[in-house]
């Protein structure tokens, strides 16, 4: 399998990758720190979490010639305690003083509260209050989504001035892209993008070059709402303001392309019944728990089908190739109702499904269960016909599958819009309703036009 | 249904939609000038794509008051051609001005040939050339995306240098955050943020300050790698080269996070069966079009779950309860099958599945899926023996969930993996191949053990 799955990240090669844990095996931390110097630090992550437990604590027992910040804040969240546990408390400290106040929240808001107080404990003090701030706004929020450390102007400076003053200061955020304009009570009133400050005359002034992109958000909405924001509006960076409008952060659009790529692998694996923040680097017991809730309600889901084939005893007694055929309606049903459902899931996450367009999209999901419908009828009608040799048969199978691919083409729509509607997420249960759904109503009326027909 | 669905956009409220519309079908372009002004260009783009294709032919008849530059670029693909057909070249001609060469690619790369020869004669010859030249690079290539418009700098120059050159520039990119260093055969060899520029002293050298994340793509990398390097290494820009090495364009991070943003969708309606490319936007045909193709797959693989179930007519004659039950078993393998596969798919295009670890995934997979086996098996073995009545019935019943679910963790993770290795998209058909084992295996075992142990 070696060449097949893709070499691990671009800047790992399995060359390195061996000689750093043979480095790492034998205790050589300054060789393990001279092979990952060059390393960037999210491959690092990779590294740590694409090995076995034995060699991650052994790359891990190297300190601080294999963990500084950056490599502690691309960890992934599966393995980040396991990995904070096995590091000595003054390899944290050095690692969480080398990060932005953002990539602390990050690292520190899902831990347990235990090792929540043991990082907090390693921060200086100036990092330590600003986490604190920040885990005060709501989980998934843009408060703990955006950096604190921010370049901001009086609104009435000139191009000059701003320069002289970036020129002077002492610590800038390792990222900015706009310096941002304040009114006396420090309200975020327009920016302005580095471009524009470097290429305008010094004595321009700041306000008459800020962009139209301009918008802020306010620190208590939704991260997933402020991903939207970015992504629709091609952002790159965006104030973020309090209850009263004042300036108290900024969030980047590389935070946004996090969270965008984080919701989407949510919907992805909640649409397939695993919990949304399952992970191949899960364990056994984790990966389980994930996973046996869906399967349990499958399980009853299963057992009102089978209920529905029970009432059909006597007519699959007489008639056993029907016990043959029924799966195939209602499989055919399952295929297109989650092909209409994963339409509807994507169109209402990007916000493509509106109140404007509903109606419509109902009605052409309609259409193509119809004419989707008549085409495996009439395929289905012909094999029952000409293969299994009874014309009514084939008149059955028709009649079930046209029945099936409407229902399910309808069902595939209708159950996320009014998941949406009840204020759940559509990506959630919207599969099982479905199929649910789409089986019953196949091996129903499959059955039901056999007893009704050939009997 | 109004509140339920998410209201439109957020720039667009009912109202104005309403009178947008209204003054659109007066025919009164002024007052629809005046409405949409406000709204962002994404959010016209979106209320052209929501209203009926009747509003949207008034909507367009408007012309300039409706369109620009930002919004023919923001509008879906699946009603681009229509919209194009339905303005006049002079107001074509005015939207395509305002775009940078990135745009214009992306606007006439999935055009069919007329309308690109229209398109493309509408431009100003500059950037007819320039997006010529882009078109002669691959489909989803990084040539194709990148855009022309470069801010670079001799290696040798200083901050002053650079902020002298940059006031001095007639005609800026809209976009860049990093000035190129290019050595004298316009090889990239480095960049400097813009904010390093604003707060550097005039005297410091360039090359004193560059970053250490720079790294440069080719011109014919495939787009998706692109997003998943932006991802990974939390670019903000990164600089195209040629063949040769020389400097051809940049490609900037909200170009990346719409490719991402692609990558997901088409992983998503992939899995689900339906064409990476639908929409919510396309007509019933398409729809059709797009998922016809698995639908009819499906007939096939379920028809073969028929002929299998078709071999144990004998057996379900005499014991018609085994037809009620057959399809716990499949669909219980399904949902387990769904859930691992789903988990190696994302896994793999997110690339934390890799050599290093495939062989330890696929073990906790199969020991998930003996777990969950016995498990399951308990409860509906319990259930065959004291709702149903017979004890051998509960044996089969629970031997044959136990290797569907193992079965199933398996196939959900080796069949994404064999796919990867073969050079497919793993996304693309291992859903339809892991239901087609769990349902094949599901039948054939319960009703296999079914006439060995209760015949």
């Amino acid at each position: 399998m070696a060449e097949a799955v893709r070499n691990t990240a671009e800047g790992l090669d399995a060359g390195l990758v061996e000689a750093a844990l043979d480095a790492a095996r034998a205790g050589d931390a300054a060789r393990v720190e001279a092979l990952l110097e060059p390393v960037h630090p999210a491959d690092v992550a990779d590294l740590l979490e694409q090995v076995s437990e034995t060699d991650r604590d052994a790359l891990l027992a190297m300190g601080s010639a294999v963990i500084d910040g950056e490599v502690l804040s691309e960890i992934s969240d599966a393995i980040r305690e396991e990995v904070l546990d096995a590091l000595p408390d003054d390899v944290v400290a050095d690692a969480l003083r080398e990060l932005d106040s953002d990539d602390l929240v990050d690292i520190v808001e899902d831990l347990e509260a235990e090792d929540q107080g043991r990082l907090l404990g390693a921060m200086d003090a100036a990092d330590r209050v600003a986490v604190e701030q920040a885990l005060a706004w709501p989980e998934h929020s843009a408060g703990r989504l955006m950096q604190r450390e921010l370049v901001v102007a009086p609104e009435h400076w000139t191009v000059g001035e701003a320069i002289d003053f970036l020129r002077k200061a002492e610590h800038l955020p390792d990222q900015f892209y706009h310096v941002i304009l304040v009114d006396p009570r420090m309200s975020p009133v327009g920016y302005v993008t580095l471009g524009r400050v470097l290429s305008a005359a010094r004595g321009v002034k700041l306000k008459a070059i800020t962009e139209d992109s301009f918008r802020t958000v306010a620190a208590t909405d939704e991260e997933a709402d402020v991903a939207y924001i970015f992504n629709q509006y091609h952002l790159i960076s965006c104030p973020v303001v309090d209850g009263s409008g004042r300036l108290v952060g900024v969030i980047t659009i590389d935070d946004a392309m996090t969270v965008l790529d984080e919701e989407h692998e949510e919907d992805m694996l909640r649409m397939a019944g695993v919990g949304g923040e399952s992970s191949i680097q899960d364990g056994v017991i984790e990966t389980i728990k994930g996973r046996i809730p869906w399967l349990f309600i499958n399980l009853i889901t299963a057992n009102v089908s089978a209920l529905v084939i029970g009432q059909f005893a006597g007519t699959i007694g007489q008639i056993v190739v029907l016990a043959a055929l029924m799966p195939i309606i209602a499989s055919m049903g399952g295929i297109a109702g989650t092909q209409s459902l994963t339409i509807a899931v994507r169109a209402l996450a990007t916000r493509d499904l509106t109140v404007s367009n509903a109606m419509r999209v109902v009605r052409r999901e309609a259409a193509v269960g119809a004419i989707n419908g008549l085409s495996f009828a009439a395929i289905m009608g012909l094999a029952g016909w000409l293969v299994l040799g009874v014309p009514m048969l084939g008149v059955v199978l028709a009649m079930a599958m046209m029945i099936n691919l409407c229902v399910a083409a309808l069902a595939g729509i209708l159950v996320p819009l009014a998941m949406d509607r009840l204020g759940f997420d559509p990506a959630l249960a919207s599969g099982t309703f479905v199929m649910t759904v789409t089986d019953v109503v196949g091996f129903f009326v499959f059955l039901g036009l056999a007893t009704v027909m050939l009997l």
